[in-house]
């Protein structure tokens, strides 16, 4: 392991801000001991903070703003605040900078996504942004992608996100060559959408190295976990996403009224409480925590607004993975074919300069 | 109540046949016995049935046909075969000619669809079929549609849907002006789809009768029981339904899996069993099982192709609704103003013909 990971995170995002960031970098550092923290914000909220979480100041470097992007904000109007001072656009510069080697965020989705294209710009070969979220599934855990970056895809954006998910499974699930699905449909007179079916063809064809393409997959079946990587564009991936979401919190509701409903419910409860709690464990979003933006010359994590300090940690576990595991080298093996037109031009164009 | 609902059954559709359709209509034929059915399909199997199930002998006419579409067909196959003579056909066509006032089957859903939109044809007005399911919610139920008849939509097809879901949920909870909801994403630069944000704008100024438009539902949602009526293009639809679906069948694996661990956990179990009873009825897939063909001039009601006799009669329940609370009566209350102009056009041909 040459150097330590370099993390920048944004201290005032999320529900509860650095109340939630710290503690959870604390918790993350402990099962990544080589980690720097660059941490913009606040310092009269981080300070006493950091005085309670010695490991956190003791790995970290403090960036003092005032300004913090909120939560409900538009993306226009964060940018319109945010831009070149916020805790948030600090964090991205970061990475732009090379100072850190991966920015994370619990703030405004949105205004993470406009920040990070804006600063970072699009990958070489790749036209638009992707989130990529981490699925629990009964053989372990998928990856889905994207889940709510980028509306519609053409046929070679669905392959470009094909590569980078099978990329990030290499380097979340440490295998060779990770299987990959696309979404689709299997109900109706015509099987899909026509860039669905052409993206299908396309990686049949061209056969990418570390990526094994096994053809479509329904939305019952991520949960199956049929494929190590299920591939579509944000407006439907959002949409699985969501109601994969409120299925299981609607259950959990179902479930907690009825066991408390009789006396024996009660009874039967207490006896089967591990078991429950086991369950809970599986499904606990916390576990999952943490959105990859994908195709931007850099790393942004995003970590759900309302997570905990444990949440808060997993997302930045995610971050240390991507960087120590190298993403971005994964990524270009795969893209490497693929995009070799776009960066033989670019070479051109850099000689020529 | 006038005359009885004469509902078609295609007696082979479905895994199971009539094995399944005869039981299932016996079951609906107790809670509705103003209704008589036309039974289409093998006589040699369908009639050692009858002979165990007199309430539906009673009340059905049978008219034998060798010819069976299969589950698996495409839906061009299926014509091929099928067209004119297949058991699916006929029960179509006897809504067609009059004969019945809805048609039900368990069948290849494709094959289904087709045959139905190219006999019954589409209504005046709407341009692509829909298909409507019924969504168990925390609050009870909601109807969510397209689920997979047609992909994408424009802003028109779905103010269109909003009216003809609204009129289904009109007709199956029995309130005068259900709530609609649009089905986006929230989470984006720009805030959905084009075609979502125009139907939005529609819905809010048409201020169409009997509809009461709430804005967006995002997915998660959709379980809270936060609109009456979900409206989305086929698509987004089938993959929140799959997704659902998957989700709660995920989480059934994850507590059977607990409950079974350890002792304890089996003890908590049976204390807890009648509390789990309650909960596996709220998911129970057969009580709302039955998909409502919309916008063809006739009504054709998808039951499972798995479900058994119990889930058959479900769909039949629907199919029963439909005809006796006089869904095309609504429909056309909701899109009166609405279709005006297509209908006074059609009037005008009328009577220059």
């Amino acid at each position: 392991m040459a150097h330590k990971v370099r993390i920048s995170l944004d201290a005032m995002g999320g529900d509860h801000g650095p109340s939630v960031v710290i503690p959870g970098a604390e918790v993350s550092l402990t099962r990544h001991p080589d980690t720097e923290l660059i941490l913009f914000g606040d310092s009269r909220q981080i300070e006493p903070l950091l005085a309670a979480h010695p490991r956190v100041k003791a790995a970290s470097r403090l960036v003092h703003t005032d300004v913090a992007v909120a939560m409900d904000a538009k993306p226009s109007q964060a940018l319109r605040q945010g831009r070149w001072k916020s805790s948030m656009w600090l964090a991205i510069d970061a990475v732009k900078k090379g100072e850190a080697d991966v920015a994370v965020s619990a703030g405004n989705t949105g205004a993470l996504m406009v920040m990070s294209k804006l600063n970072l710009k699009m990958m070489a070969g790749i036209d638009r942004p992707a989130i990529a979220g981490v699925w629990p599934t009964l053989k372990g855990e998928s990856i889905v992608l994207d889940v709510g970056a980028s509306i519609g895809a053409d046929a070679e954006h669905l392959v470009h996100l094909a590569a980078m998910g099978s990329a990030m499974a290499r380097v979340l699930f440490d295998i060779d060559r990770p299987t990959v699905g696309l979404l689709n449909i299997g109900v109706e007179e015509v099987k899909g959408l026509e860039p669905v079916r052409a993206a299908a063809q396309m990686l049949r064809e061209r056969n990418l190295p570390h990526l094994d393409y096994i053809g479509f997959v329904e939305a019952d079946s991520i949960g199956k976990g049929t494929a190590d990587v299920v591939v579509t564009e944000g407006f439907a991936g959002n949409i699985a996403l969501k109601a994969a979401e409120g299925t299981a919190r609607q259950l959990g509701e179902y479930l907690r009224a009825a066991m408390t409903r009789t006396l024996r419910a009660k009874l039967g409860y207490l006896f089967a409480r591990e078991a429950f709690r086991a369950v809970r464990e599986k499904m606990d979003p916390r576990r999952s925590n943490g959105g990859v933006f994908l195709g931007l010359n850099g790393i942004v994590i995003k970590s759900h607004g309302g997570a905990d300090a444990e949440g808060f940690a997993a997302a930045v576990d995610i971050g240390y993975d991507m960087v120590r595991y190298e993403l971005f080298a994964k990524i270009r093996q795969t893209l490497g074919h693929d995009a070799g037109a776009a960066s033989s031009i670019q070479m051109v164009g850099g000689a020529a300069s």
